[in-house]
């Protein structure tokens, strides 16, 4: 599944076929077994159109066999227009000719429900059980336009750099039109998921990933299935080239929508662009920024560094540039005072030589002062991409016909002027789409050039992010298993040996103290025991006191905690009271004893928990206490293993990051401690894979360190390792 | 100012313009005094051109006088193209001769600091002294293009519905380009502010409001200067017009590039939107939705509710719409049992039938369908407005060039049936921007046809707002000045006579209560004082007692708040303590007494404030307490008076409104009694003009009332008022 791997995948095969069998081949224009005949000899396929029909000699000229059996030679991929309940069997022939890959179109299988369940399994087995590697059901099909392979019969798509990877036909249908009227955008591959039965997003990107003629990768995804999988291939791919996803059913309505529509599960959104986001993938709201930011990705060099810089030829160009990309989290970049002087040099003195740059008419007569000025910011150390917003390429239209020539060559001079930098360009003009010639050279040079700000902002916005991900996948240790410290390994044994599906909050806390964490000491103690040697232990502050039992969940409910306890009676008052209370609580309860600990410190409360998410496996989860959580559902996810810059990121990622600075007089929490906890946790987490779900609730966060306040371990059932 | 009152305005007057002076024309091309009139006459013109020169005999042919006093007639509009420093002379001869109105070109006033300060103080009294309403200066100028009147020189743009009025120049522009790139978009008159020296932005609006051209006003504001005003203004042309505005210099970067573009004053962009959406108006995040949606807006017809259906054919439009719509804030319509009957008759098994309707290729074939179904949705009383999704307007191009013509009637028959239902209807499709003519055809009839999901869904959005706006507009009634009992006006009459600049605490509570608000007791005492009395009064619960001091501005910090006091013994002792606390804090502060009265019974903080904001007057501010304000800067603002439907907007537009409907088993707070208070605290800071600031800080919400737990009242500095 590794790019780096070269031995030829079955995509890689399927997506290059050199004979193609198209089983349901029809003389019926109607029939998409004809149309897609067609349509490959139309585009001039070079490779072999191998008709299926049970009795027909030939098709559209070519000559057709009963069965692929019949054929002579190697096939590489079935295309079968066939209805849902032919498909077992043909797979079955597929697999006898050694066919790698089938496309099914049909639909009426698992997305229909019950009545799809049985030819679901059918098929499911079949393609396993022979060997061919299954694309859909339910899908239109896919296309390699430098293969001259369209399978999907989309009309007007030009060759390019772009692949695309969808769970909805339609898609494809809007990014095809799209490409169209915004000029110079062209496919690569095109998959069209279906019900991934077989075929699954993962294998997709990885084809992607090692398809020489794809530049960039687009997904539009209504829910992960292998999303683990996908993850991995994800942080491989986009080291090389930019993975940009779209995913939809993020609110509760939208998800009843793709369900409706392909039966797809989907997690939580913020759940899922995190892990995303942490993957190396480009996130966007809408399928309408796939298209174009993918393009613009594809084409600049990766910034090394977020330091944003605007050049504008207006100045309330320049105010909406600023809030823009204030607003989406993007640095300005501080110019030099040697930028700042060259720029005065270059301008009057109205303009505004600090970022954002403002040339204030200054090079309305000379547009090829615009391009020194760019080449000033560019060649400034402290600027890693250069947005350019306002006028320019449309000087000659606005002022003068006899600036054109200039106006060119000033645009392509822009372009040499960014590449020669290595620094990416964007292009905002207030002429883009009306067909300038200043603009259109710098479109032919893959320069990106927009009409809406608001989208030129979001690529910059993205583009910084890719770079920040790039830095931080290539700086990412391989991940390797960690080993669990005998004793953790024990506590855990021991908890399952005794039947229970969770640790006590004691072995929690042992658990986490034998993989080196520092927590407060503990004693478990029972009704009437001697009080001595635990309150020596536990120092002079004042304690807490918990009830520990496996059928006790909600312990506060119960009765079962009492807080804030200064002496020994009134630790052994407690201690009798929670007896009690248990007793009455549940009188069938085992009651394991009692837990004493010193009382945490007052402090930022927060939550970090660890969850087995059901498409993308061990996930951490970070916010802070109380109503942040509760109410706000201010979190941040990432799948582990976790490396300290994804821990920085998440906790950078709450909107109520700022509470962790000091608010109200507080000192900043102590953030070096947090993160090593989140590490630590990341490695207990992938160190006990029988452990299901870890909930420290509330870890107490203070300028000198931390208290994990409570600790909850929920083991996964006996055999259950997804 | 207001639509309904029929007098001409000099702006009336200045637009349609029957006779222009051009002072400062040219027979010099390159300049402006040239450039315009040969725009004027080569446009068409139809009214008098008097170009002004100090001795050509003629320009462009056109007589020349050497002064506006030697043109024979009258003069609507003088055009001033000449440097700064001749503006203050011709100022005064254009009021000589009775000229009503000058647009001012030259720059070099205000906005260049210092330097310009004498010019502008200058300019300023010559155009008041003169009579003379000055637009600008530092603009690019206006146009009346349904005069034929462009004095701007901007290419390309046609005439129609949209009124523009910016404070930067370029955003004329980037609307004409915008224009010409969508096609079907024209504009009645623009106004470039400039540095709003006089004719500032809530006149442009008026001059909107009442100009029967002009369908929807546009405005790209950097700063307000007299907001209270423009707020006055769009109230009333909201309910008439859509008014969309764009407000940049929204981050800190923002406003510090803006100042620099027209030393324009920025209000906080929270405080400012809560104010314009209060005021009716529709306001968008980039100046790249200003255009599409003010078209859109200016010829749909207002929903009656917030209830949106989407009809879709293809699934993934329609999981993206439901995501987008549902992210928007937008409630999905639900359809009754009759229409999803009529719809299944209509469509084949696979569709969905509940909202969003998904055709599931029910329409492929017969494109007519497509429009039936939306009648059935559009015919049902729980649907407001109607948003469609997916490849309605491709389907000849999609699947066969003979579906043309039934598609091309489906399209028409599309746009008559939202208009005979009275409701809106947004088409998005794949295929808009490509020029197929069934789109042409919904354009044509003025329907919204948008290639961008995200923009479709805006559109949406920001229709349902207004329709939402004008409804509340509609209802509510004409603002009074609410009248002050005497004891209350008594309160700050004595507090001003004492000099002093704020209210006492005790003083601040009693005008409150003066005022029918129903606050806790409290007694104001004296160390040594007998306390019986006060005890008795106050009741049982626990007390708190307070500092009053003129002198003392931080009573926590002066050891001047005891809390939680229970019997005469320890209030006694709290007196005590503070007085000598507050003695040592600062010696030689005045110690009027302490204020003894119940603790509040715990509930969820919550803080109301009114402040006067300098563009905007007084204004509300209403947030939860602690780091809600502090930290997430989590607040609501709107402008004086409140209505009860602007409270309730206010409580549920705040980020944390889910606390108040109570959370972690809390009963949800009295939200009748909330509004209220803030109905009432309206009308207090509109009886006492004198108050400057009003803080309740905090004011703790539970579910049988509240207790205002402090209450300051800052009064303004006498004579002040702003």
């Amino acid at each position: 599944m590794r790019g780096d791997d070269l031995t030829p995948t079955v995509l890689d095969r399927v997506f290059n076929a050199r004979a193609i069998a198209v089983i349901g081949a029809s003389n019926d224009p109607r029939k998409r077994g004809f149309q897609t005949i067609r349509r490959l000899l139309a585009d001039g396929y070079g490779g072999t159109i191998h008709p299926i029909h049970p009795k027909a000699p030939e098709i559209l000229g070519l000559p057709a066999s009963p069965s692929v059996a019949d054929v002579t030679g190697d096939i590489d991929l079935a295309l079968i227009c066939t209805p849902a309940a032919t498909v077992p069997g043909i797979l079955a022939e597929c697999g006898a000719k050694g066919i790698p890959g089938a496309v099914v179109l049909a639909a009426g299988f698992g997305e229909i429900g019950a009545a799809g369940a049985e030819i679901d399994a059918t098929t499911r087995q079949a393609a396993a059980a022979h060997g061919v590697r299954l694309i859909g059901p339910n899908t239109n099909g896919l296309f390699n336009l430098h293969n001259a392979m369209n399978l999907v019969g989309v009309d007007g798509a030009t060759p390019g750099g772009i692949a695309v990877c969808s769970q909805s036909g339609n898609m494809l249908l809007s990014l095809v039109s799209e490409a169209r009227r915004r000029g110079g955008i062209g496919f690569s591959s095109y998959a069209g998921v279906g019900n991934q039965m077989d075929v699954h997003l993962a294998e997709y990107l990885d084809h992607f990933g090692r398809d020489p003629a794809t530049r960039a990768a687009v997904f539009y995804v209504e829910g992960f299935q292998k999303g683990r999988a996908f993850l991995d291939t994800c942080r491989h791919v986009a080291q090389a080239k930019p993975v940009v996803i779209c995913k939809s059913g993020r609110t509760a309505a939208g998800q009843a929508a793709a369900k409706s529509h392909t039966g797809a599960l989907a997690s939580g959104f913020a759940l899922t662009q995190g892990l995303l986001r942490q993957a190396g993938a480009t996130v966007v709201d809408s399928p309408d920024d796939l298209l174009p930011i993918a393009h613009a990705l594809a084409h600049l060099p990766l910034p090394m560094g977020s330091r944003v810089a605007i050049l504008a030829d207006g100045g309330g160009h320049a105010t909406v540039a600023v809030d823009a990309l204030v607003e989406a989290g993007v640095d300005l970049a501080t110019l030099s005072g040697a930028t700042r002087a060259r720029l005065a040099d270059l301008l009057p003195a109205a303009a505004s030589c600090v970022n954002p740059v403002d040339v204030a008419g200054g090079t309305d007569a000379d547009p090829g002062l615009f391009a020194d000025c760019a080449q000033a910011i560019l060649q400034d150390a402290g600027v890693d991409v250069l947005l350019t917003v306002g006028m320019f390429g449309g000087y000659a239209e606005r002022f003068d016909a006899s600036l054109g020539a200039a106006e060119q060559a000033a645009a392509q001079r822009l372009a040499e002027i960014a590449a020669d930098a290595g620094k990416p360009l964007i292009v905002h003009s207030v002429y883009a789409g009306l067909g300038t010639a200043p603009l259109a050279a710098l479109a032919a040079a893959q320069v990106p050039v927009f009409p809406g700000m608001a989208l030129s902002v979001r690529t910059v916005a993205e583009l910084v992010r890719r770079g920040q991900a790039v830095r931080r996948l290539a700086a990412a240790p391989a991940a390797t298993r960690p080993l669990a410290p005998d004793p953790a390994r024990a506590i855990v044994a021991g908890a399952r040996a005794a039947g229970r599906t969770a640790l006590y909050e004691p072995e929690a806390r042992d658990l986490l103290a034998a993989h080196g964490l520092p927590l407060s000491p503990h004693v478990v103690t029972r009704a009437g025991e001697d009080l001595d040697a635990a309150m020596r232990r536990l120092g002079d502050g004042p304690l807490v006191a918990k009830v520990v039992s496996p059928d006790i969940l909600h312990k506060s409910d119960a009765g079962g905690v009492k807080l804030n306890l200064s002496g020994a009676a009134a630790v052994r008052d407690a201690i009798a009271e929670i007896y009690a209370n248990a007793n009455a609580y549940d009188p069938n309860a085992h009651l394991h004893g009692v837990m004493l600990a010193p009382m945490a410190a007052p402090g930022v409360e927060a939550i970090l928990g660890v969850v087995q998410d059901p498409a993308f496996g061990p996930v951490m989860m970070f916010g802070l206490g109380g109503i942040f959580v509760e109410v706000l559902q201010d979190v941040a996810f990432r799948a582990l293993p976790l490396s300290a810059e994804d821990a920085n990121e998440m906790i950078a990622e709450i909107g109520a990051a700022r509470i962790l600075e000091g608010v109200r007089g507080a000192a900043p929490v102590d953030r070096a401690a947090l993160v090593e906890l989140m590490l630590t946790l990341s490695r207990i987490a992938l160190a006990h894979p029988e452990i299901g779900e870890i909930d420290l609730n509330p870890v107490i966060l203070r300028a000198d360190g931390h208290d994990i306040a409570d600790a909850r371990m929920i083991l996964r059932p006996e055999g259950d390792n997804t």
